[in-house]
């Protein structure tokens, strides 16, 4: 049987992988699931020297699916708040239904 | 034209992946696209002397995209019966619009 | 806070990936993200020798999240119309809500 439940997105730049995998293990997202890749974006670490630019990064998409949306979207939240203000990276939240609770 | 379709995401297992795209080809979802990646999660298989436990997995992400939301349906439920009763994996359900009717 | 924003999912054979990474920047899709994988699907190079046949890729799969929906698609529609006529490919366009403005 489908169920609905959410599906949170992060992009991040790899050098994070580490940190985000701790936080999502502390905040109970159990289970999740990771690629690596590439991406082009916004260079968040501006200066007066260094202002914003668009480089390629190596990134990790990380995957995790929760049936309660609140907490999905609060693990979601925490992690842009953490690590999002210093580096670049994006999180998307999806509406979505799964066939299993069971988390990768 | 953008038309309404539905977005079939397995992960699973690496191990599976040959049987996964078996059941794919068998049950007439004949476009599909495969990413390598890891994971994290609850291991099934459970005894009194080994409980569950959340371990690391070497996994694959399976997609694929049908205008026909009910056999895409019908593909997933199928491959969750098959194979996630006695191996972690994951299967969701999203809705989306598709540019093209081919499938990958 | 989560807004809402599109995210258009391209997967593509890898042959094009650098003609589509050149439109995307020239449209003004300036975040994306890119990973490898392989996929099955119909070749769409068909003769009166050579029928349409299922065979394996090698793929990209691109993402790019766009608070401008009508944006999204358009850019969306011009990879469609300069590319997916010849080549195997697929794009879908998924509602989201994405935790930052900021695109990777």
């Amino acid at each position: 049987m489908a169920k609905p439940a959410t599906t949170v997105t992060i992009i991040a730049e790899r050098l994070l992988q580490a940190k985000i995998f701790k936080l999502l293990d502390e905040t109970g997202a159990s289970g999740y699931t990771v690629v690596e890749g590439s991406g082009k974006g916004h260079n968040l670490i501006r200066t007066h020297e260094r202002p914003s630019i668009v480089r390629d990064f190596d990134i990790v998409r990380i995957e995790f699916v929760m049936s309660d949306g609140e907490h999905a979207r609060e693990i979601a939240q925490q992690i842009a708040d953490t690590y999002f203000k210093d580096y670049s990276g994006i999180i998307t939240i999806s509406p979505v239904e799964v066939l299993r609770p069971e988390l990768f």
